[in-house]
Parts: structure tokens; C-alpha cells; sequence
């Protein structure tokens, strides 16, 4: 036995999200079954980050265990051929036995894109959130500042979630616009249920001028989901960047 | 009766090219369709660009006749509400009634995206020609040089084509890699069909190595289609630039 190491990027539109659902398709019932055809054994993926339905990822881990001696590096290769065109493997490879994705030290980035424009771009339409309500992009970088740090970011945490503490740290978070885009990038080490798409529907109020960027403090601090703005859209988001214990995985 | 010019954008995925077709839907066809519906009138636009199946733009032009009285550039709102999600209008004016987008004096700008690395990105999979054969940038930009200027394009013209002259001028033509993406950018004054896409196809063998980039003034001077490259597909090419008469058409 031993355990391999995918590094996959996926194109969320087609799907119901990362894990395994009753109805619909899903990144992790997609990868189940075309490893358990190619090594001819039942296999269940373990993921790294359960991404929702409609959000994209360039480089979200699974890992599986398997008794196949098809040398883990080619399982890439071989796994390609089989997958739909929205799910890709980057990289593919041995781990210890006992490497768990969710347990180990890592650092995601997201990014969050707005097409702020009189009219949305098709281009674009399947990877950003549309609004042609005019934004203040350094109004949303100010706002943004107030969340770095170790912070209980229960006011950014959907009702939904089960999370025994909501206390996270976020390491980095920049807005910046280029053209009609507007990147939120946001780094951290853990993140709460829908917690940045949250952060992105209250910038997004911020950003109209719906309270000035100082309310940010009020909103962290109140503890309370009905403070922050609106879970912004789930296909603007992409999971664009993963480290584990400081080294980056591509 | 009064003209009405309009500025589309579309994700050509989905369509077979903007020319009406037989058999396939078209950006034209839609056009006309949803127009002749939203004006209660029979509606025919001439486009300025008739790029072909999976190609995609972000501004091209399109001009129509009509006796209606929405003003011209309410049409592009009345219309976007009617057009499927890959069609957009990002603005509509007046034109004079002789104002014709071929017979103008007129700039195109068009980028042929290629990723370039092991694997394909699924997000960028719609919008760019994937190889996973290292492509050398900078000979590549080295060969795109001897095309800048006026020549005749006969080696870089599909031989279904019905041009009377084959000589056309680029005014700009550069290769940049940014990560994964390497840009080929063009701007002419007018292409011949599938110009753009076989300078991609030769520049693609440049970049691979096949032969060198001063190669790439032989091929010209050959003025045989067989002399240059295979064509690029269609899905790497977007019109991304249109200026008439030096101004910048948004």
C-alpha cells in the first residue's frame, strides 16, 4: 500500500461542488471513479479543501491509498486521459502513509474576482461575479485591512457550519482592480464555511459606499452573521494557490 | 430610418462563427433574431469582422438599419435582456446612414493566447491552445519581427480564401509569456482568412524549435501556403482591440 498526493485544478461550473453528493456530479465523485477503473481497486479520495458548488480551483490536494504498482508519479498521466476536460491533475506522488491534507500545516489563497463593468464580459462570465454598480476599490482595500490578523471571524462564518471555534487567522488580504477586474486575494490557514465569499459580499457593500471601511471593526467585532454583507456568488472564486509547511504545492 | 452601430462581445464556444450558417447557430443569426423580435421589424446587421466557429471577441462590430424609435443606445440594454449569457452589447450608437464597418478605415487587434505547460488549465482550457512542448518565447518574438510592415500574406492565407490582393500591413505584432501563457498579439489593418491563426501555427514551430526564426522571412517570401505552418485552433484566438479611424471603439 502506500499513499499518493493529487495536486488537481478543476473548472467548478459543470459541478455540485467538491464532495460527494446524493444528486449531481462532484470533483470527488468524478476522481473515485476514474481511479477506481484505472487501478482496478475501489478508491475513496480524501480532499484537502471542499470547495463549493461553482467554485474553481487551480491546485486543490486529494489522497488516496492504493496497492497499484503503476509508480505514483504516471498516475497522473494515466488519470488525465480518463478525466473530463474541466478536471485536470497537475501532479501526482508518493506520501507517508500517514499524510492527512486536512491535518498538516498549510496556507490556502483565494481569489475572489468582480467584473465591474456597464455590461459583463461572456469571456469572463464563468470565472467573475458581475456588477455594474460602480466600486471603490481602495474603499475595499481600507475595509479589508481591519481583518488581518488572528481574529474571531464568526461574523463571516455561514449559520450552516459546524466549526467548534471560528477564531482564524488570515495572513494576507489585498484588493487591487486592473481594468474592469477587481481581485480579492485573501491568504490564510484555515478558512470558515463560505467565510470569503462573505468577506467578498461585505467589500462588495464597501465598495458601493453602503458604510464606510471603519464599519469593518464593527462587524468583526459584533460576532454575529447577520453583521457582515451577503455571501457574494460562488462561481467568482478560485482557489489559486496551497502550501504545506511553507513549501508551495504545484 | 437611422443606422445603429453595435459593440458585441461573445464567448464563441458555443457558436459556429459569426456568419449566418446553414446548419449551427451564429452570432449573426442571434443578432438578427433577437433584434427583429425586440423591434417588431425585419433586422439584417452587417459585421465588421466574420470570425469563424470557437473564435471570440470582446469588441466587434455590427451595423443595422431600422424605423424604430427606441434611441440607438437604449437598444444595446433592450437587447443584452433578450441575448443568451456568451452575447453581450457593450454599447450602441448612431451611425451615419452610409456608415459601413468594412468600408471603414479601421485597426483590429486580435491575441492568440497558448498555455504552455505540463498539464492544461481547465479554467483557461475555452480561451486558450494548449501544448505541453516548451515553447521558446523569445524566438518566437525573434520570427514574429519579419512580419511587421507591409507584405504580401499569400504563405499565411487559407487557400479557401477569395482575396484579390494577399498584401496587407501589421502594424504590431509582439510574443510575450506571462507564466504559463504566452501572447501572441497582432494588430493589422486588415487580415486575410485564418492570417492570424496560421502566424500562430508557424510561430508555434518556431517556439518548438523546428526551425530557426529568420525561417520565418523565407516562408513570407515563398507566398505559398504550404511554406507556413499548420493553422492554430480557433478556441486560442480573441478580437480583443477595434479602433476606426484612430479612435478606440468601447
Amino acid at each position: 500500500m502506500k499513499r499518493v498526493l493529487l495536486v488537481t485544478a478543476y473548472d467548478g461550473t459543470r459541478y455540485h461542488g467538491w464532495q460527494i453528493q446524493p444528486n449531481g456530479d462532484t470533483i470527488e465523485a468524478q476522481l473515485n471513479h476514474h481511479l477506481t477503473e484505472l487501478l482496478s481497486e475501489p478508491v475513496a479520495v480524501i480532499g484537502a479543501s471542499r470547495t463549493d458548488a461553482g467554485v474553481h480551483a487551480l491546485c486543490n490536494l486529494a489522497v488516496f491509498d492504493t496497492s497499484s504498482r503503476i509508480p505514483a508519479e504516471k498516475i497522473s498521466y494515466a488519470l488525465n486521459q480518463r478525466l473530463p476536460e474541466d478536471i485536470r491533475i497537475r501532479r501526482s506522488m508518493e506520501v507517508a502513509p500517514d499524510f492527512h491534507p486536512r491535518r498538516v500545516e498549510s496556507e490556502k489563497t483565494y481569489e475572489y474576482v468582480i467584473f465591474n463593468d456597464r455590461f459583463p464580459m461572456p469571456t469572463r462570465r464563468l470565472y467573475s461575479y458581475f456588477t455594474y454598480y460602480a466600486l471603490d476599490e481602495s474603499q475595499m482595500q481600507r475595509g479589508a485591512e481591519f481583518l488581518i490578523g488572528v481574529h474571531d471571524f464568526k461574523s463571516f462564518c455561514s449559520v450552516k457550519s459546524e466549526a467548534e471555534s471560528t477564531v482564524r487567522e488570515i495572513t494576507d488580504l489585498t484588493v487591487e482592480r486592473n481594468g474592469s477586474e477587481i481581485t480579492i486575494r485573501v491568504s490564510g490557514k484555515g478558512f470558515l464555511y463560505n467565510m470569503v465569499r462573505i468577506i467578498a459580499g461585505t467589500l462588495l457593500e464597501i465598495g458601493q459606499g453602503f458604510y464606510p471601511p471603519e464599519k469593518m471593526r464593527d462587524i468583526l467585532l459584533a460576532c454575529d452573521r447577520g453583521a457582515a454583507g451577503p455571501t457574494a456568488p460562488a462561481h467568482g472564486l478560485t482557489l489559486v494557490r496551497y502550501r504545506i509547511c511553507g513549501l508551495e504545492i504545484m
